[in-house]
């Protein structure tokens, strides 16, 4: 349909007609319609005729159903506008992928692209239109639960995975293109940084730093053509960002340009009451309406109250028909108004939906994900090794994470099952459960370590641990697996601890106890196998972190990117007691930003510069170094590139990521990198909120991690 | 000297005379003339002149010795300036009263006015000028270790503790009243918030924020007539405040119209090198000259570079100029250009200082500091009662805290002390050492125990565990003291735990084991007899906390005056999983703001409007509550007044307190109470950074904390 078209299509629309496009119902409402009427509609006082005016639902999947529903949505329809289905498709729809923060440590933007055009092309097949992801908040507290679908806390990093995702949602053509939908970035702004770590609590950012470290990724994944935009919980400078005119109007709508579909989350705005801007709904509605909020999710402020404001004139009718235009144009985007049942099909569902190819896919985004914290050689184990693995996690099949609304874990490997195609007399216990253990239980482990050599000690999370509403003030494992531990430590054998978590933990006293760690995440639907896989040595690890893991949880937050202070430990050691330190541990993470080990090591030498000097006009270098695989394994490495500004207008962090490439290095080979600084790499946000640059002196690094890293000076000229 | 005196005065300075009255030095340069010009001066480059135009010096006190500098400083001087003589007195000179978070418990700023007038009194007489306090930094993070230097977590009662303390240093007539003290507010703006609460850290609030919570204490005090105000070390906005132009010109000097003088902190100029706003130390001088900053303390950037500046023309020679003058204006505002020596007096310091009048304030000080967070009835002791006194903070000296310089540990005396003059026969064991404990120590203090009915358990800090550069990633008592309490715990005899410490700490487990809870702080001089006396029961305890008690560290920050978020426990109970709040910790604190028990009980009843209607303008209302003393002490309740604006045009917090009150109430005597509500009460910062109102609902409460309070709605109209 043209755009004309569009506008001619509001033009015939009644007030009702276009606030109904506004609303978001769940798929309850749709799937048994009689129930609907005499149970939650007459509950939230709703209109019965909302049930074919509503612009979009949430929350369903299936090709079947979903043709049906829009079968019988179109024909009640009276200008026939088809419905939009959305979904939390977060990582995966079947086939299930690492959570965001696992397949985030890949540093492989192509490959998460690659996770999210198949959940795209699954989720297509069932009939789905719209996912909620991907999620771009910046965070930095590992207290929040929901750091489980955050890519970390790089601002670089989380502007590539935001697009990167966006890309593979919405591939080139969404009209036509009907193996693909549309993306929503969210939570637009700020959600990853609430108080305390406490979910949904207070967020309060100075616009600088807001400017500076979370607001790009937003931009980036807006700018990659994202369709959708979900607003954010929490206040920034006082005003819930669902009410917020800055941000939703000035920053979302006129500086980046997005003019796609806002949509609030989860009753974002009737929540606008208890935050204390709105004394009822219609205050609610009017504020969102004005803010620019388009779509409404599963509370029904405007649905009660936007008639009556544009008829009494306390809103502009034309604020009304801004948002039901955006939304036709995304339906419209999406083809919609041709083919109102776009991809769902029960026979691709069928073919395309956890196919053997996208397995594929979810087993290398997990081996590609799993981060080697620790390893003093007992890894990768030996064919030859007695092997016993323990642990309330050995055997469960709670590997997808939560947000896998649709993955199957009666489809998903164990590790115990997964190890004993490598270890056919494989010994095995419990040990305890999540959160709960018995003497028994305990007994029986140690019995079984006793037999071993080499304990593979499975710990972790449970799924519904993190995620959203899952934050806490302990990140240290549960007690009865910190215990089980404890106690198979007393034997002195090799234990390589395997987790199954979600958030950076607090491993200081558990990295003591084990030979070796393997940070496995919530793996996916082929994480078992990933697991097996690197532990046999078939695989060699290559994740990186992109969070820091904390010494403890009175250290959060710890980031690498931090400011350097006025007296940073750099420059006046750790002895002293007037220096910007703690008492009690040092200021340095337990596992850095960037780290990760591998079966093989590498070594970095010969930074060179192609000038230490670089114009301020148009200006661009290039570094190079040398990388040596020096171990005995052929093994992948992510070469990492750090620029620091020794001076600004205002400060610097002491680094910041502005490049990294994955390379494969055989045995003894050694390969050179290059980089190319350009001055875009060096602008910042100066005091202004514009990004300029002046000139200064810099520091290039390059390795590993971003602890470990050899550097060179530059300097910025006129 | 008239204003027009000092111009002239300073139209006669030479530059490097100029620059000289800018320069703050220790007092070593001074007492050991040679030494100085050989040794520091030699070392950081200083021209030897500057030892006769230095304008101020840091940390010397004493009659003798301050007469003796002013004198060779004065008859080396080209024009007969002064010194000024400046330290940290920050909670009493030599007469030591409980720290300001202590203090701040008393609920009573005419008292702690009174400190402060001792305070100045004996500085003024010792030679003294200026005094580096108040500290009116908020603070809601109790790992920072300066939190014992503040007042506490809440705007108004920083506000009023900093006018008090600035009215009990300057009194009404600075000039001509040489027992009193110029003021120095600090850390302007925002020390108190450091990221993880690591000392120096990153410090980001919004501008919003900032105004509202942050600023009104400054403001207050500076409104007050503090003659100095010390720079933060922390960056605002991405800024180091000490070169923060929009901080010190836009707001300090502009909008809360401060015209004295602002002094650097330690080194502060200088650091903004390692910030990383500054190349080198003459980019640091331009920065902080052109900031405002009148007083470079103890580095030396503007003595090697504000010549060349301005003889280059790079900053504007005026710059200087009024700096010298306003440097001027302190000295003369001190009477000094009249009489150099001003209050230091030999005489005078042997009667004033530590007189018996001096020790009974801080007597009473410490008496209306002490909070008591439990009892369930073993408190006050009874004569009768055989009772053991152990702890490593049983016999120790170690009460006055840190910042208590001048303060004398041998003429304090120890808790055990002041306790067997009402129980000649205590038992008395150590247990373990602050830090350390032996088995042998453990042993003892147990076979002590058993003798005893009740069990005074005197744990804590040491005063180096608080205070600048102690900031801490664990809240709980150290672990020798956590064991001695479990093993004691286990004798199942009456607990009454002392603690003497400078922060909010984790009492969770401790609380449990204990059955009374008296925080005594540092109590200071008259501490040991303070705390005797609330045991025994000679005095009541009626201190209440100025700041939360978190419940684990994990829970940080945890603050009454909160935003209550889109979804509180407050709507939504605690039961569900999409709730602001922690899975594993209640949202409260452990001991809320405003709490601390009575050895009798309040019973609040009948809280009565004048009106539940105000008007805009002018209106003016009263509440009225009646209170009961209910139990078998007389006793002095703390009224306190809180309000809620149920909707405003940025969120406003769950409460705020307006107003309080402290009464004393007999046995079974009751009083009515009352309180004028006023418009300016209900003002708040908007998005604008304007303190305006609008017609609305809200909610007064009342109470003896912020968490047990009577409420009534009342409606602001038009």
């Amino acid at each position: 349909m043209k755009h004309e078209q569009l506008i001619d299509l509001v033009e015939q629309m009644t007030l009702p007609e276009k606030i109904g496009q506004l609303q978001q119902l769940t798929g309850d409402f749709f799937i048994d319609r009689e129930t609907a009427i005499t149970g939650p509609m007459k509950e939230y006082g709703l209109d019965e005729n909302l049930l074919h005016q509503a612009g979009s639902v949430l929350g369903l999947s299936g090709a079947a159903d979903l043709i049906e529903v829009q079968k019988n949505y179109i024909e009640k329809s009276r200008l026939g506008i088809p419905l939009l289905f959305m979904a939390d498709i977060i990582h995966g729809y079947r086939t299930i992928f690492p959570i965001p923060l696992g397949l985030a440590c890949s540093w492989n933007p192509e490959l998460v692209e690659k996770t999210a055009q198949v959940a795209a092309k699954e989720s297509a097949v069932s009939g789905l239109h719209v996912t909620f992801s991907p999620m771009v908040d910046l965070v930095r507290d590992p207290r929040w639960g929901r750091v489980m679908e955050s890519t970390g806390e790089d601002p670089y990093l989380n502007q590539l995975y935001g697009k990167a995702f966006v890309n593979g949602y919405q591939g080139k053509d969404l009209t036509n293109d009907h193996e693909r939908i549309a993306a929503c970035v969210k939570h637009f702004a700020g959600y990853g940084a609430p108080e305390g770590g406490r979910e949904y609590n207070t967020v309060d950012i100075s616009e600088w730093e807001f400017r500076d470290f979370y607001l790009p990724a937003y931009a980036e994944a807006i700018q990659a053509g994202s369709k959708l935009v979900m607003t954010a919980f929490n206040i920034l400078e006082g005003i819930p960002a669902t009410a917020n005119k800055k941000l939703m109007r000035d920053i979302l709508r006129k500086e980046l340009k997005f003019n796609g579909v806002l949509i609030s989350d989860w009753a974002a705005i009737k929540e606008l009451i208890p935050h204390g801007v709105a004394a009822n709904e219609a205050d609610a509605a009017e504020l969102a309406i004005e803010a620019g909020v388009d779509i409404e999710m599963m509370t029904f402020c405007y649905h009660h109250f936007l008639k009556e404001l544009a008829e009494e004139g306390l809103i502009e009718q034309g604020l009304i028909d801004e948002a039901v235009l955006r939304i036709l144009e995304l339906k419209n985007d999406l083809g919609l108004f041709e083919n109102p049942y776009r991809g769902a099909d029960e026979q691709k569902e069928a073919e395309v939906v956890y196919s053997e190819e996208h397995q594929q896919t979810a087993l290398k985004a997990a081996e590609e994900s799993i981060v080697l914290l620790k390893n003093n050689g007992s890894l990768p184990l030996k064919i030859e090794d007695k092997i016993a693995v323990i642990g309330p996690v050995a055997n469960s099949t709670d590997l997808l994470g939560n947000w896998s609304w649709k993955g199957d874990r009666s489809e998903t490997q164990t590790l115990t099952s997964a190890l004993s195609i490598y270890y056919p007399h494989l010994l095995e216990a419990q040990g305890c459960g999540v959160l709960d253990g018995s003497p028994t239980q305990l007994e029986e482990a140690l019995e079984i370590a006793k037999n071993a050599d080499k304990i593979i000690l499975a710990l972790g999370e449970s799924a519904d641990m993190v995620g959203e509403g899952a934050s806490v003030t302990n990140l240290q494992l549960p007690e009865c697996q910190l215990n089980l531990l404890n106690e198979i430590s007393k034997l002195n054998k090799t234990i390589v601890l395997v987790l199954i978590n979600g958030r950076p933990l607090d491993l200081s006293d558990v990295s003591e106890k084990c030979d070796a760690i393997l940070e496995a995440w919530f793996p996916g639907s082929k994480g078992a196998e990933a697991v097996a896989n690197i532990l046999v040595g078939n695989t060699v690890p290559q994740g990186k972190l992109t969070m820091s893991f904390p010494r403890n949880i009175g250290q959060i937050p710890v980031y690498y990117n931090a400011f350097n202070t006025g007296r940073p430990t750099e420059l006046l050691g750790t002895e002293g007691r007037y220096i910007s330190k703690y008492v009690d541990v040092p200021n340095t993470p337990l596992f850095p930003f960037g780290f990760g080990l591998s079966y093989t090591s590498f070594d970095y030498q010969d930074l060179q510069l192609s000038s230490k000097e670089m114009k301020m006009e148009n200006g661009e270098i290039t570094a190079s170094v040398t990388i040596r695989n020096t171990g005995n394994h052929d093994g992948v490495e992510t070469v990492q590139w750090y620029i620091r500004d020794l001076v600004g207008k205002v400060v610097r962090p002491v680094k910041e990521l502005k490049g990294f490439e994955k390379i494969h290095l055989k045995k003894n080979e050694s390969k050179q990198i290059t980089f190319t600084i350009t001055t875009d790499q060096l602008t910042y946000i100066h005091s202004d909120f514009k990004k300029t640059i002046e000139p200064g002196e810099f520091i290039l690094m390059v390795g590993g991690d971003s602890e470990n890293i050899l550097q060179e000076r530059l300097s910025l000229v006129l």
